[in-house]
């Protein structure tokens, strides 16, 4: 089965009820300039909030500008269940490699959060990289949903900040007993915010913390698993929890 | 906690009742060169099928030689459970990095056939550098044992063959109807093989071959995963339902 290529439109530009949009900037020089498309053509465009269509390139006005014309739009409802990653910021390597994978395996957010052994400064916002890495990947598996990307200021108590927002709260902290390995229903039952150290891991005293604000540890097991490794597990489990619910 | 440096010490140079092991190569200049050990030091030597153990450096007698003493002995038994990968050939750039998360997740095998939409040609024996690769990791998460690294000939045939070694044998195709989701518990099961196409799928005769010979097809969701995202879940799922077993 061949799938349309799928371009992203942001919401800002997400077209009105005359179904009249325009594509500029890396999107439609990719259109225009590598695939060659031409007027009349189909493509697939997403806004990474859930909407998505089919529209019909009506004119090329540019060599990175093309106007479109709505076909038909589907509405894909937010996900009411799945997980955020909080993760201890480091100077990963494999940070762009994971925001892909939160992408494909459904991830609701991607929070990025400086621990006390976290290695260099985290950015005031989120980097435009960061989305323009997950909108890639949506591209790739045609998911309408994009993660929600955040940096939390103020570490642990930033943390116990955005847990108001969820379900259920719980740390990923290798000091876990066996006996609360992470079972991978908790990751289904409703918005879950689940926390990572950076490399390094946590300190104790940030763990205490966590749970005086009522969330549970995990474990992943008793190997040292790596920063993107532990994360990328946690999605994993979660994404195919999600499709038994 | 801090933890000792491990060096691969090869099955063929472990040493007899002696306790005498010599050190040398790649992993006897980190060891002399980076990390600078003198005479005297306590290192942690693994040979990657299990046995790994405390050896005092007794000698430097090169730049990248060094003779040792042994302290002390374990042997880890062979993982009873656990699985083989077999993954469609590929000119993937994410190879040696599926090899080192094999390693942290456990897995018995990583194994490459030749599918029919593989791109590029297999090698006819595994890579030195895949090796490599797995004895990194394996240093970095502690592991005694190494996945073994395999090159299937023969396109489906050859997986036939080797399906004989394994107490289960799965193929996960984007074929099959969402009954039929890959249960972690199936993973846990013995010693199993799974089967991934390449980048751009299974062909239909393939896989229909595959289920003659007793190979049940397994999802691992509607969505479509990049390859190396569907090997890693796999891993990831697997890994956790060892932990549970």
């Amino acid at each position: 089965m061949t799938r349309l290529n799928s371009y992203h439109l942001p919401p800002e530009n997400w077209p009105g009820p005359d179904g009249a949009a325009t594509l500029d900037g890396p999107e439609a020089k990719h259109l225009l300039g590598v695939l060659r498309a031409r007027a009349g053509e189909t493509v697939r465009l997403f806004d990474g909030f859930g909407r998505h269509g089919l529209f019909e390139i009506s004119a090329i006005t540019g060599k990175a500008r093309a106007e479109l014309r709505r076909v038909s739009e589907m509405l894909e409802p937010a996900p009411a269940c799945g997980v955020t990653l909080a993760l201890g910021w480091n100077k990963a390597s494999r940070r762009d490699w994971l925001l892909e994978k939160g992408v494909e395996l459904g991830a609701l957010g991607l929070v990025f959060w400086q621990a006390a052994r976290s290695q260099g400064d985290m950015p005031k916002e989120p980097k435009e990289s960061w989305r323009d890495k997950g909108v890639q990947a949506a591209k790739q598996c045609q998911s309408a949903w994009l993660p929600e990307l955040a940096v939390v200021q103020g570490g642990v108590d930033g943390l116990i900040r955005v847990a108001t927002e969820h379900d259920g709260c719980y740390v990923l902290y290798e000091g876990t007993g066996p006996e609360d390995l992470l079972e991978p229903g908790e990751l289904a039952a409703g918005r879950v915010l689940v926390v990572l150290g950076p490399e390094g891991g946590l300190e104790e005293r940030e763990v205490a913390r966590l749970r005086e604000a009522g969330f549970k540890t995990r474990s992943l097991g008793p190997r040292p698993l790596r920063w993107e490794t532990a994360a990328l597990s946690c999605l994993a489990l979660a994404h195919h929890a999600l499709l038994k619910t």
